[in-house]
């Protein structure tokens, strides 16, 4: 009934940069989905009549997905630590993003998102916390929680809880990317059982770019970190990156810098920040395929890779081919949460990367091997194919 | 962009009772504040616009205040131990209350309001979960946790975050108990230096009645629990009530039953569920001020009070004279805001019962000692005094 704004102060340079104006007094609000114009209409919102619905509840505990947001609503997490380009950042300058990705969830999915920015880097601390706070929520997304620990969070919060939990770092990045390739293949005429990826970068993405691709049937991989590739002989290698060496180059024998895997390589996948010099990109298979996914300075510049490569993917909104989380998030938490799902499974994530591939497999070109993020398919194919896939997997609640 | 929305099942009972209708698909939702029709609005609300606004606030913390949500959103904080008249019925089912409650936030006082109901009842637990989450609000509205364990959770989160701590059950009841307490006694002719007060309840809501009341001036007071007054020489009293007791009755002398303290009393405040007989009403002093607050059932029926009391309030919304924390809750935190407060302090709780005592004095009557919560008044001119009075404690930042 009463609205309040908080008054610019117009001799501070941001009220006149447009960034700035439009976080001025944050991005999200929460809105009321009931109308209170008098002692009745309170009366059935609030006390007394509120207390009918909690007795119900009582009895059965399911019907808070029913009768409250709660199925409606995903809490995203973060620790502040790995945030955009920026690191470790803590958890206030990491709001804006957190922010930024619940007006996306609620513009683009139709799904409701409350940023909970963490004052703790403690693992245990992040998995107490969550737990705790979970019946409040219809799912986790976690974000910009730094490799290795987002690993260790991601599984104890799946082992503990029974609402979906999602590393959109990784996952997010992962579905995309390999929606993204499965039409590059096609436009090249390749087959996934004889194409060669480097995936470069061993954090978060890398690991479950990696994972992605191997569990969609592509089994020639070679994953580099910065000391180049993974391999389990070496010495240096955190749980995820052993494992993951096993499933990779452990397995196809190739091993040493990344000149020497990218040679005759058909994908380069960057998910590291570094820079791949051109001579090495000219190393490459005919008809090659680089995604330079490095905001704001990809690994290969999209200039120099097309002077070697047929199709170019970035994480920039400003050339085609943009390998963007929001094609994926909105769409794989709304399908969840209109199945109910008690988690996201591998197969709910190979079908939304396929369901966003198939958007646009028909018009698909070299410079199209992705949807736009504003195409108003996206989310609704999305969320329909990864409802049916949780149905199929086991874990829909309906 | 996308709307998604529960089907009804029409089979379902609920489905034609209004309460479950307005509760269907929950009560509350996330909004953008910003508009995302296009890849030049996405590159400012999102990347890579809010990597600036990041950096802004690693510079200069505070400006998190400026640029994101925070600085006007309460996190609503229950362990669903003692909800409404229904008690522990744990955090699911808790659920709606807090919803309501956020509307309500909302809907009064342009306060943004996240319901957080906890899957624990550990103080220690409670306490940690809050510390760690609070980057991410305002302030903490702590709800429906039991005594004695919520003023233990209270007092530590106070010491510990430099954000407004209020647990609403105790200082949201006080405050409006005191607002329509001022009018009664001016109705009535009494000074508070010589006005006599029972306190029937030592619970969340009478510690807190109780402390308001001597704060505002009134010292004679009784308190009582189940056991009878509270006195310190009692042996059965835990810390609250001890340092209560030793406020209260122990410097009056009073002590004894409730039919003891009654006979002569100027006041009563229910705050306990119980029901005084009638013959002990009747004991009162002329022109009695009764307020039996108890839902649904109060403490004494308004029909039995009108029989010996001059002025009779309850929790009800079906009779006058409704001692509503909806009066309080949304102008505090209001207030608190505007002055970005770093705490509530007394004498904001103070100055909040003056100024919604203050809005009705000219018309008050024994039936209107206190305003409608639909009064388009109540909620800025309590912010109002609120903020004024952060700023006169030295707790505002603005």
């Amino acid at each position: 009934m009463v609205a309040f704004d908080a008054v610019p102060d117009l001799h501070d340079p941001r009220a006149h940069d447009p960034v700035f104006r439009m976080h001025s007094g944050g991005k999200m609000d929460v809105a009321s989905r009931v109308a209170l114009n008098g002692a009745e209409e309170l009366s059935l919102a609030y006390t007394p009549g509120v207390a009918r619905v909690c007795e119900a509840i009582v009895e059965d505990q399911g019907l808070v997905d029913d009768y409250t947001w709660v199925s409606n609503v995903v809490a995203i997490v973060t620790d502040g630590t790995a945030v955009l380009g920026l690191g470790d950042i803590g958890p206030r300058a990491a709001m804006p993003v957190m922010e930024g990705k619940a007006v996306l969830f609620r513009e683009f999915g139709g799904v409701n998102a409350v940023p909970i920015c963490l004052d703790t880097t403690d693992v245990d601390a992040i998995v107490e916390t969550v737990a705790a706070l979970a019946p409040s929520f219809g799912g986790i997304n976690l974000e910009d929680i730094s490799a290795p620990r987002c690993f260790e969070v991601e599984e104890r919060l799946k082992q503990r809880l029974d609402i979906p939990v999602f590393h959109d770092d990784q996952h997010g990045t992962a579905v995309v990317v390999l929606a993204a390739l499965e039409n590059a293949l096609r436009l090249t005429g390749r087959l996934k059982e004889t194409t060669r990826v480097v995936v470069c970068g061993a954090g978060a993405a890398g690991v479950a770019v990696s994972r992605i691709l191997l569990a969609a049937g592509i089994d020639d991989i070679a994953v580099l970190d910065r000391r180049g590739v993974l391999r389990s002989e070496r010495d240096d290698l955190n749980d995820s990156k052993r494992a993951l060496a096993a499933d990779t180059a452990d397995r196809t024998g190739r091993s040493g810098s990344l000149a020497d895997v990218m040679a005759g390589a058909d994908v380069f996948v960057g998910v590291s920040g570094g820079t791949v010099p051109e001579e090495v990109v000219a190393t490459m298979a005919d008809d090659a395929i680089v995604f330079g996914l490095a905001n704001p300075q990809p690994e290969v510049h999209p200039e120099v890779a097309h002077r070697h490569a047929r199709i170019v993917a970035t994480g920039r909104s400003d050339y085609p081919n943009q390998i963007n989380n929001v094609l994926a998030f909105p769409g794989i938490f709304r399908g969840a949460f209109d199945a109910r799902a008690r988690a996201i499974t591998e197969g709910m994530k190979l079908a939304a990367a396929d369901a966003l591939a198939g958007i646009i497999a028909d018009e698909a070109r070299d410079d199209l091997v992705i949807p736009s993020p504003f195409d108003p398919r996206v989310a609704p194919t999305v969320a329909a194919a990864v409802a049916h896939a949780a149905r199929r997997d086991g874990v829909a609640r309906r």
